[in-house]
Protein backbone atom coordinates (compact mmCIF):
# COMPACT_ATOMS: atom_id res chain seq x y z
CA UNK A 1 0.00 0.00 0.00
CA UNK A 2 2.52 2.50 0.64
CA UNK A 3 4.32 1.00 -2.57
CA UNK A 4 1.49 2.40 -3.99
CA UNK A 5 0.98 5.85 -2.75
CA UNK A 6 4.63 6.42 -3.65
CA UNK A 7 3.92 5.34 -7.47
CA UNK A 8 1.12 7.63 -7.75
CA UNK A 9 3.06 10.72 -5.79
CA UNK A 10 5.90 10.04 -8.48
CA UNK A 11 3.01 9.99 -11.35
CA UNK A 12 2.22 13.52 -9.88
CA UNK A 13 5.85 14.49 -9.87
CA UNK A 14 5.95 13.81 -13.51
CA UNK A 15 3.09 15.44 -14.36
CA UNK A 16 3.85 18.61 -12.38
CA UNK A 17 7.22 18.62 -14.47
CA UNK A 18 5.51 18.36 -17.67
CA UNK A 19 3.40 21.41 -16.53
CA UNK A 20 6.69 22.79 -15.96
CA UNK A 21 8.09 22.13 -19.40
CA UNK A 22 4.75 23.37 -21.10
CA UNK A 23 5.32 26.81 -18.84
CA UNK A 24 8.65 27.21 -20.54
CA UNK A 25 7.70 26.45 -23.75
CA UNK A 26 5.08 28.98 -23.60
CA UNK A 27 7.64 31.40 -22.58
CA UNK A 28 9.98 30.80 -25.26
CA UNK A 29 7.51 30.75 -28.39
CA UNK A 30 5.72 34.02 -26.51
CA UNK A 31 8.71 36.07 -26.14
CA UNK A 32 10.00 35.33 -29.83
CA UNK A 33 6.73 36.26 -31.05
CA UNK A 34 7.02 39.58 -29.18
CA UNK A 35 9.94 40.21 -30.06
CA UNK A 36 9.34 39.79 -34.44
CA UNK A 37 5.44 41.10 -33.65
CA UNK A 38 6.39 44.33 -31.21
CA UNK A 39 4.01 43.50 -29.17
CA UNK A 40 4.50 45.21 -25.83
CA UNK A 41 1.28 43.30 -24.40
CA UNK A 42 3.02 39.78 -25.02
CA UNK A 43 5.94 41.10 -23.64
CA UNK A 44 4.01 41.56 -20.51
CA UNK A 45 2.57 38.32 -20.40
CA UNK A 46 5.93 36.57 -20.53
CA UNK A 47 6.74 38.12 -17.69
CA UNK A 48 3.59 37.30 -15.37
CA UNK A 49 4.07 33.97 -16.81
CA UNK A 50 7.68 33.86 -15.29
CA UNK A 51 6.03 34.74 -11.89
CA UNK A 52 4.09 31.41 -12.76
CA UNK A 53 7.44 29.34 -13.87
CA UNK A 54 8.75 30.25 -10.54
CA UNK A 55 6.03 29.64 -8.38
CA UNK A 56 5.87 25.62 -10.15
CA UNK A 57 9.75 25.17 -9.46
CA UNK A 58 9.30 25.96 -5.97
CA UNK A 59 6.28 23.75 -5.45
CA UNK A 60 7.84 20.72 -7.56
CA UNK A 61 11.27 21.39 -5.83
CA UNK A 62 9.13 20.76 -2.25
CA UNK A 63 7.28 17.59 -3.38
CA UNK A 64 10.30 15.63 -5.31
CA UNK A 65 12.57 16.80 -1.19
CA UNK A 66 9.16 15.27 0.48
CA UNK A 67 9.58 12.29 -1.49
CA UNK A 68 13.17 11.73 -0.84
CA UNK A 69 12.59 12.36 2.75
CA UNK A 70 9.30 10.35 3.69
CA UNK A 71 10.28 7.61 1.44
CA UNK A 72 13.21 5.56 0.68
CA UNK A 73 13.16 5.37 -3.20
CA UNK A 74 14.89 2.80 -4.85
CA UNK A 75 17.79 3.59 -6.87
CA UNK A 76 16.20 4.02 -10.26
CA UNK A 77 13.68 6.43 -8.74
CA UNK A 78 15.98 8.32 -6.68
CA UNK A 79 17.43 9.11 -10.10
CA UNK A 80 14.72 10.14 -11.66
CA UNK A 81 13.71 12.34 -8.83
CA UNK A 82 17.34 13.71 -8.73
CA UNK A 83 16.69 14.50 -12.25
CA UNK A 84 13.63 16.34 -12.24
CA UNK A 85 15.04 18.75 -9.62
CA UNK A 86 17.79 19.43 -12.06
CA UNK A 87 15.07 19.60 -14.93
CA UNK A 88 13.26 21.86 -13.03
CA UNK A 89 16.29 24.18 -12.26
CA UNK A 90 16.68 24.29 -16.24
CA UNK A 91 13.33 24.80 -17.24
CA UNK A 92 13.08 28.03 -14.69
CA UNK A 93 15.92 29.75 -16.51
CA UNK A 94 14.73 29.09 -19.73
CA UNK A 95 11.77 31.24 -18.42
CA UNK A 96 14.32 33.56 -17.18
CA UNK A 97 16.10 33.80 -20.82
CA UNK A 98 12.85 34.31 -22.19
CA UNK A 99 11.84 36.77 -19.88
CA UNK A 100 15.60 39.40 -20.95
CA UNK A 101 14.28 38.00 -24.61
CA UNK A 102 10.69 40.26 -23.67
CA UNK A 103 13.16 42.56 -21.59
CA UNK A 104 14.96 43.38 -24.81
CA UNK A 105 11.83 43.45 -26.82
CA UNK A 106 10.67 46.17 -24.64
CA UNK A 107 13.56 48.44 -25.90
CA UNK A 108 13.73 47.49 -29.44
CA UNK A 109 9.90 48.44 -29.88
CA UNK A 110 11.33 52.02 -29.40
CA UNK A 111 13.43 51.01 -32.21
CA UNK A 112 12.96 51.60 -35.60
CA UNK A 113 11.79 48.70 -37.71
CA UNK A 114 14.77 47.45 -39.70
CA UNK A 115 15.35 44.04 -41.84
CA UNK A 116 17.55 41.45 -39.74
CA UNK A 117 19.34 38.93 -41.26
CA UNK A 118 18.36 36.27 -39.20
CA UNK A 119 15.66 34.08 -38.65
CA UNK A 120 14.65 34.37 -35.50
CA UNK A 121 11.42 32.31 -36.04
CA UNK A 122 13.42 29.01 -36.75
CA UNK A 123 15.34 29.60 -34.29
CA UNK A 124 12.99 30.17 -31.55
CA UNK A 125 10.99 26.99 -33.23
CA UNK A 126 14.11 24.32 -33.09
CA UNK A 127 14.87 25.84 -29.40
CA UNK A 128 11.13 24.92 -28.32
CA UNK A 129 11.73 21.39 -30.06
CA UNK A 130 14.61 20.49 -27.92
CA UNK A 131 12.84 21.61 -25.06
CA UNK A 132 9.91 19.06 -26.08
CA UNK A 133 12.40 16.02 -27.27
CA UNK A 134 13.99 16.66 -23.76
CA UNK A 135 10.54 16.37 -22.10
CA UNK A 136 9.95 13.03 -24.51
CA UNK A 137 12.94 11.23 -23.83
CA UNK A 138 12.25 11.84 -19.78
CA UNK A 139 8.56 10.58 -20.48
CA UNK A 140 9.86 7.80 -22.58
CA UNK A 141 12.71 7.00 -20.55
CA UNK A 142 14.30 7.31 -23.96
CA UNK A 143 18.80 7.62 -23.65
CA UNK A 144 18.83 7.50 -27.42
CA UNK A 145 15.96 9.87 -28.13
CA UNK A 146 18.13 12.24 -25.71
CA UNK A 147 21.06 12.19 -27.57
CA UNK A 148 19.63 13.43 -30.59
CA UNK A 149 19.26 16.55 -28.39
CA UNK A 150 22.61 16.90 -28.46
CA UNK A 151 22.88 16.47 -31.80
CA UNK A 152 20.66 19.57 -32.18
CA UNK A 153 22.32 21.80 -30.29
CA UNK A 154 25.25 21.91 -32.66
CA UNK A 155 22.66 22.59 -34.83
CA UNK A 156 21.30 25.65 -32.78
CA UNK A 157 25.13 26.56 -32.33
CA UNK A 158 25.57 26.99 -35.74
CA UNK A 159 22.49 29.23 -36.12
CA UNK A 160 23.57 31.64 -33.44
CA UNK A 161 27.37 31.83 -34.88
CA UNK A 162 25.92 32.31 -38.34
CA UNK A 163 23.41 34.85 -36.86
CA UNK A 164 26.61 37.05 -35.24
CA UNK A 165 28.68 36.84 -38.20
CA UNK A 166 25.81 38.44 -40.49
CA UNK A 167 24.95 41.12 -37.66
CA UNK A 168 28.51 42.44 -37.83
CA UNK A 169 28.34 42.01 -41.34
CA UNK A 170 25.00 44.40 -41.37
CA UNK A 171 26.69 46.49 -38.17
CA UNK A 172 29.57 47.32 -40.93
CA UNK A 173 27.35 47.96 -43.77
CA UNK A 174 24.54 50.07 -41.85
CA UNK A 175 26.41 51.63 -39.17
CA UNK A 176 23.24 53.27 -38.39
CA UNK A 177 20.69 50.24 -37.30
CA UNK A 178 23.78 49.10 -34.23
CA UNK A 179 21.29 49.46 -31.99
CA UNK A 180 18.79 46.63 -33.39
CA UNK A 181 21.75 45.00 -34.77
CA UNK A 182 23.32 44.47 -30.63
CA UNK A 183 19.49 43.79 -29.74
CA UNK A 184 19.55 40.99 -32.13
CA UNK A 185 22.81 39.61 -31.58
CA UNK A 186 21.55 39.38 -27.80
CA UNK A 187 18.48 37.47 -28.41
CA UNK A 188 20.21 34.97 -30.93
CA UNK A 189 22.57 34.59 -27.23
CA UNK A 190 19.51 34.24 -24.99
CA UNK A 191 17.95 31.71 -28.17
CA UNK A 192 21.12 29.43 -27.72
CA UNK A 193 21.36 29.89 -24.13
CA UNK A 194 17.61 28.47 -23.86
CA UNK A 195 18.69 25.37 -26.25
CA UNK A 196 21.78 24.75 -23.57
CA UNK A 197 19.29 24.22 -21.02
CA UNK A 198 17.40 21.87 -23.18
CA UNK A 199 20.94 20.01 -23.75
CA UNK A 200 21.11 20.02 -19.96
CA UNK A 201 18.25 18.18 -19.50
CA UNK A 202 18.65 15.33 -21.97
CA UNK A 203 21.96 15.28 -20.11
CA UNK A 204 20.06 14.02 -17.07
CA UNK A 205 18.13 12.11 -18.62
CA UNK A 206 20.58 9.93 -20.20
CA UNK A 207 22.42 10.12 -16.62
CA UNK A 208 19.39 8.64 -14.96
CA UNK A 209 18.85 5.96 -17.66
CA UNK A 210 22.31 4.85 -18.26
CA UNK A 211 23.12 5.07 -14.17
CA UNK A 212 20.11 3.01 -13.35
CA UNK A 213 21.12 0.49 -16.17
CA UNK A 214 24.69 0.04 -14.70
CA UNK A 215 22.92 -0.22 -11.09
CA UNK A 216 20.77 -3.17 -12.68
CA UNK A 217 23.68 -4.71 -13.60
CA UNK A 218 25.40 -4.57 -10.61
CA UNK A 219 22.35 -5.67 -8.42
CA UNK A 220 22.07 -8.71 -10.79
CA UNK A 221 25.66 -9.38 -10.45
CA UNK A 222 25.82 -9.65 -6.41
CA UNK A 223 22.13 -11.57 -7.11
CA UNK B 1 28.92 4.03 14.33
CA UNK B 2 27.35 4.35 11.04
CA UNK B 3 26.06 8.24 11.73
CA UNK B 4 29.76 9.01 12.70
CA UNK B 5 30.87 7.58 9.01
CA UNK B 6 27.77 9.57 7.44
CA UNK B 7 29.45 12.46 8.97
CA UNK B 8 32.63 12.01 7.63
CA UNK B 9 30.92 11.25 4.44
CA UNK B 10 29.12 14.82 4.81
CA UNK B 11 32.42 16.21 5.86
CA UNK B 12 34.10 14.81 2.32
CA UNK B 13 31.45 16.06 0.29
CA UNK B 14 31.88 19.61 1.54
CA UNK B 15 35.81 19.30 1.06
CA UNK B 16 34.42 18.11 -2.50
CA UNK B 17 32.64 21.09 -3.64
CA UNK B 18 35.28 23.04 -2.01
CA UNK B 19 37.31 21.65 -4.58
CA UNK B 20 35.41 21.84 -6.84
CA UNK B 21 34.66 25.83 -6.21
CA UNK B 22 38.65 26.32 -6.14
CA UNK B 23 38.54 24.73 -10.24
CA UNK B 24 35.50 26.55 -11.05
CA UNK B 25 37.47 30.44 -9.83
CA UNK B 26 40.87 29.20 -10.99
CA UNK B 27 38.80 29.15 -14.06
CA UNK B 28 37.19 32.44 -14.49
CA UNK B 29 41.00 34.15 -13.54
CA UNK B 30 42.30 32.35 -16.17
CA UNK B 31 39.97 32.80 -18.95
CA UNK B 32 39.78 36.92 -18.08
CA UNK B 33 44.03 36.67 -17.74
CA UNK B 34 44.08 35.43 -20.99
CA UNK B 35 42.06 37.51 -22.22
CA UNK B 36 43.12 40.72 -21.02
CA UNK B 37 46.79 39.10 -21.44
CA UNK B 38 46.29 37.78 -25.17
CA UNK B 39 47.83 34.93 -23.58
CA UNK B 40 47.02 31.32 -26.09
CA UNK B 41 48.91 29.25 -23.64
CA UNK B 42 46.33 29.96 -20.51
CA UNK B 43 43.89 29.52 -23.06
CA UNK B 44 44.57 25.77 -23.86
CA UNK B 45 45.25 26.05 -19.91
CA UNK B 46 41.36 26.60 -19.55
CA UNK B 47 40.15 23.82 -21.78
CA UNK B 48 42.23 21.48 -19.75
CA UNK B 49 41.07 23.08 -16.58
CA UNK B 50 37.26 22.38 -18.28
CA UNK B 51 37.98 18.75 -18.62
CA UNK B 52 39.32 18.31 -15.18
CA UNK B 53 35.97 20.29 -13.80
CA UNK B 54 33.57 17.94 -15.50
CA UNK B 55 35.52 14.78 -13.91
CA UNK B 56 35.02 16.34 -10.67
CA UNK B 57 31.67 17.24 -10.97
CA UNK B 58 30.72 13.79 -12.24
CA UNK B 59 32.36 12.54 -8.88
CA UNK B 60 30.71 14.68 -7.11
CA UNK B 61 27.63 14.11 -8.03
CA UNK B 62 28.17 10.06 -7.71
CA UNK B 63 29.19 10.49 -4.22
CA UNK B 64 25.98 12.79 -3.44
CA UNK B 65 23.95 10.31 -4.92
CA UNK B 66 25.82 7.02 -2.92
CA UNK B 67 24.87 8.81 0.17
CA UNK B 68 20.77 9.74 -0.48
CA UNK B 69 20.68 6.32 -1.67
CA UNK B 70 22.34 4.50 1.17
CA UNK B 71 21.74 6.31 4.10
CA UNK B 72 18.67 8.29 4.98
CA UNK B 73 19.62 11.39 5.76
CA UNK B 74 17.58 13.69 7.99
CA UNK B 75 15.71 16.73 6.74
CA UNK B 76 18.47 18.83 7.17
CA UNK B 77 21.13 16.04 5.36
CA UNK B 78 18.98 15.94 2.88
CA UNK B 79 18.25 19.46 1.76
CA UNK B 80 21.95 19.86 2.25
CA UNK B 81 22.93 17.14 0.01
CA UNK B 82 20.26 18.59 -2.70
CA UNK B 83 22.06 21.86 -2.42
CA UNK B 84 25.13 20.68 -2.99
CA UNK B 85 24.08 18.81 -6.32
CA UNK B 86 22.74 21.96 -7.51
CA UNK B 87 25.71 24.05 -7.20
CA UNK B 88 28.14 21.19 -8.48
CA UNK B 89 26.10 21.51 -11.42
CA UNK B 90 26.65 25.99 -11.42
CA UNK B 91 29.94 25.39 -10.96
CA UNK B 92 30.23 23.11 -13.87
CA UNK B 93 28.63 25.99 -15.54
CA UNK B 94 30.80 28.30 -14.60
CA UNK B 95 33.66 26.31 -16.25
CA UNK B 96 31.45 26.39 -19.44
CA UNK B 97 31.25 29.56 -19.21
CA UNK B 98 34.95 30.11 -18.75
CA UNK B 99 36.05 27.92 -21.76
CA UNK B 100 33.45 30.17 -23.58
CA UNK B 101 35.84 33.00 -22.89
CA UNK B 102 38.99 30.99 -23.66
CA UNK B 103 37.31 30.32 -26.96
CA UNK B 104 36.68 33.65 -27.85
CA UNK B 105 40.09 34.87 -27.01
CA UNK B 106 41.73 32.79 -29.34
CA UNK B 107 39.87 34.86 -31.99
CA UNK B 108 40.53 37.97 -30.21
CA UNK B 109 44.53 37.28 -30.56
CA UNK B 110 44.03 36.91 -34.16
CA UNK B 111 42.80 40.43 -34.18
CA UNK B 112 44.39 44.03 -33.76
CA UNK B 113 44.76 44.77 -30.72
CA UNK B 114 42.59 48.02 -29.44
CA UNK B 115 41.48 50.01 -26.22
CA UNK B 116 38.66 49.18 -24.87
CA UNK B 117 35.45 51.13 -22.66
CA UNK B 118 35.54 48.23 -20.39
CA UNK B 119 36.87 46.78 -16.93
CA UNK B 120 37.08 43.21 -17.85
CA UNK B 121 40.13 42.69 -14.46
CA UNK B 122 37.12 44.28 -12.53
CA UNK B 123 34.37 42.53 -13.78
CA UNK B 124 35.89 39.29 -13.37
CA UNK B 125 37.25 39.96 -9.96
CA UNK B 126 33.70 40.67 -8.78
CA UNK B 127 32.29 37.73 -10.24
CA UNK B 128 35.08 35.29 -8.82
CA UNK B 129 33.93 37.40 -5.37
CA UNK B 130 30.56 36.30 -5.76
CA UNK B 131 31.74 32.65 -5.96
CA UNK B 132 33.79 32.94 -3.29
CA UNK B 133 31.04 34.65 -1.36
CA UNK B 134 28.51 31.84 -1.72
CA UNK B 135 30.77 29.38 -1.12
CA UNK B 136 31.13 31.08 2.19
CA UNK B 137 27.65 30.91 2.57
CA UNK B 138 27.70 26.88 2.34
CA UNK B 139 30.44 26.56 4.39
CA UNK B 140 28.67 28.54 7.67
CA UNK B 141 25.64 28.01 6.59
CA UNK B 142 24.61 31.64 6.83
CA UNK B 143 21.98 33.21 4.67
CA UNK B 144 22.55 36.77 5.06
CA UNK B 145 26.20 35.94 3.89
CA UNK B 146 24.19 34.25 0.62
CA UNK B 147 21.83 37.26 0.67
CA UNK B 148 24.30 39.75 -0.33
CA UNK B 149 25.96 37.73 -3.00
CA UNK B 150 21.80 38.44 -4.83
CA UNK B 151 22.89 41.88 -4.38
CA UNK B 152 26.27 42.02 -5.78
CA UNK B 153 24.45 40.20 -8.77
CA UNK B 154 22.85 43.77 -9.09
CA UNK B 155 26.16 45.23 -9.54
CA UNK B 156 27.54 43.29 -12.13
CA UNK B 157 24.64 43.66 -14.33
CA UNK B 158 25.07 47.47 -14.10
CA UNK B 159 28.74 46.37 -14.87
CA UNK B 160 27.66 44.45 -17.87
CA UNK B 161 24.98 47.31 -19.28
CA UNK B 162 27.07 50.21 -19.22
CA UNK B 163 29.55 47.75 -21.10
CA UNK B 164 27.14 47.02 -23.67
CA UNK B 165 26.32 50.72 -23.85
CA UNK B 166 29.72 51.84 -24.39
CA UNK B 167 30.70 49.49 -26.68
CA UNK B 168 27.53 49.92 -28.58
CA UNK B 169 29.04 53.99 -28.41
CA UNK B 170 32.34 52.78 -29.49
CA UNK B 171 30.92 50.87 -32.63
CA UNK B 172 29.41 53.81 -33.92
CA UNK B 173 31.98 56.14 -33.46
CA UNK B 174 34.86 53.60 -34.66
CA UNK B 175 33.40 51.13 -36.81
CA UNK B 176 36.51 49.14 -37.97
CA UNK B 177 36.61 48.22 -34.27
CA UNK B 178 33.69 46.30 -34.35
CA UNK B 179 34.85 42.55 -34.30
CA UNK B 180 36.65 43.36 -31.21
CA UNK B 181 33.90 45.31 -29.49
CA UNK B 182 31.27 42.54 -30.50
CA UNK B 183 33.49 40.01 -28.72
CA UNK B 184 33.90 42.26 -25.74
CA UNK B 185 30.22 42.23 -25.40
CA UNK B 186 29.87 38.53 -25.19
CA UNK B 187 32.58 38.34 -22.97
CA UNK B 188 31.09 41.16 -20.49
CA UNK B 189 28.04 39.07 -21.40
CA UNK B 190 29.99 35.69 -20.06
CA UNK B 191 31.02 37.03 -16.97
CA UNK B 192 27.53 38.12 -16.13
CA UNK B 193 26.25 34.42 -16.86
CA UNK B 194 28.99 33.98 -13.81
CA UNK B 195 27.97 36.18 -11.63
CA UNK B 196 24.28 34.42 -12.18
CA UNK B 197 25.51 30.98 -11.07
CA UNK B 198 27.00 32.27 -8.52
CA UNK B 199 23.80 33.83 -7.17
CA UNK B 200 22.01 30.36 -7.82
CA UNK B 201 24.30 29.30 -5.40
CA UNK B 202 23.13 31.42 -2.85
CA UNK B 203 19.75 31.02 -3.69
CA UNK B 204 20.29 27.13 -3.24
CA UNK B 205 22.16 27.72 0.43
CA UNK B 206 19.11 30.09 1.25
CA UNK B 207 16.48 27.86 0.28
CA UNK B 208 18.63 24.87 2.20
CA UNK B 209 19.00 26.88 5.31
CA UNK B 210 15.46 28.34 5.36
CA UNK B 211 13.78 24.73 4.49
CA UNK B 212 15.48 23.43 7.35
CA UNK B 213 14.44 25.80 9.66
CA UNK B 214 10.87 25.63 8.69
CA UNK B 215 11.20 21.82 9.49
CA UNK B 216 13.20 22.47 12.43
CA UNK B 217 9.89 25.08 13.66
CA UNK B 218 7.17 22.53 12.59
CA UNK B 219 8.73 19.69 14.14
CA UNK B 220 8.85 21.50 17.35
CA UNK B 221 5.12 22.31 17.08
CA UNK B 222 4.25 18.92 16.55
CA UNK B 223 6.42 17.60 19.26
Amino acid sequence: MPRIHFQQQLAELKDKILAMAALAQQAVQSSVEAYLQRDAALCLYVRENETAINTAQRALDEMAYELLAKEQPMAIDLRFILAVIKMNADLERIGDQSMSIAIRTRDVIELEEVELPVDFSAMGEYASRMIRTALQALLDGDAQVADTVRLMDDEIDRMNRKAQADLLELIQRKPQQTPQALNALLISRNLERIADHATNIATDVIFWIRGADVRHTLSLASD
